[in-house]
């Protein structure tokens, strides 16, 4: 994709911080970090969202946000980590080429997660058939 | 694992709201959903966190991830959706089995996301040494 971000840094053609570069995949650091360190795992082919992706290609995406995640621990001494992915606008995805954020996480770093909502009696078995239909 | 809730789940011996029922994973209703219809992948075999996870289990993980993603487009009209994984207590994780959350996400739903924050001059170039270090 010519004009696609990613695809320009996959391709060299924009500088970034890479930490892992495999046949499939590159991993670099995110300019605006949540918390510094935190890393982008990009595939080197381009697809717009998870819906997108080959088993092999989520895998290997996957696979490589592990191995950044036990490097933070080491690196960075962090008390954890996030895996998170922005699948559509709706969802907070900017760069349309699908990535796997993963987020080193420090106790008391203050992030906050959201909250949770509840179920009305009844509702959540009409939300596991609706889901349950199309799976 | 005698007192893990998900085991219990696995093992049917706690009611939940499954959607998807395979040889390696379960993916549930989330009792305290972030938005309704919030399903949790959850491996069968238990392990703490992504750290512990083989690659073909993580594979089967993010291939429900995307499935029941795909369904949420279909039975929610959902516009979007996020993956997310907490690892450690650090990073939000509650129960110390495995899981990804699949959270569906409508335009306007009102959850915000975490804030950026920037490096000062040369850090980025630091974190990256110390990160691709443990690679």
């Amino acid at each position: 994709m010519d004009e696609c971000i990613f695809c320009k840094i996959v391709r060299g053609e924009i500088p970034s911080s890479i930490v892992l570069d495999t046949d499939k995949v590159i991993a670099f650091l995110d300019i605006r970090p949540v918390n510094k360190g935190h890393v982008l795992v990009v595939p080197k082919e381009h697809f717009e969202t998870l819906l997108d992706g080959s088993e092999n290609i989520l895998r290997d995406m996957i696979v490589a946000a592990k191995k950044i995640g036990k490097s933070f621990r080491k690196a960075l001494k962090a008390d954890g980590f996030n895996l998170g992915m922005n699948n559509f606008a709706a969802a907070g995805q900017v760069v349309f080429h699908a990535h796997l954020h993963v987020i080193p996480r420090f106790e008391n770093d203050g992030l906050q997660h959201w909250p949770g909502k509840t179920y009305d009696e009844g509702e959540i078995e009409q939300y596991k058939e609706k889901i349950a239909t199309f799976l």
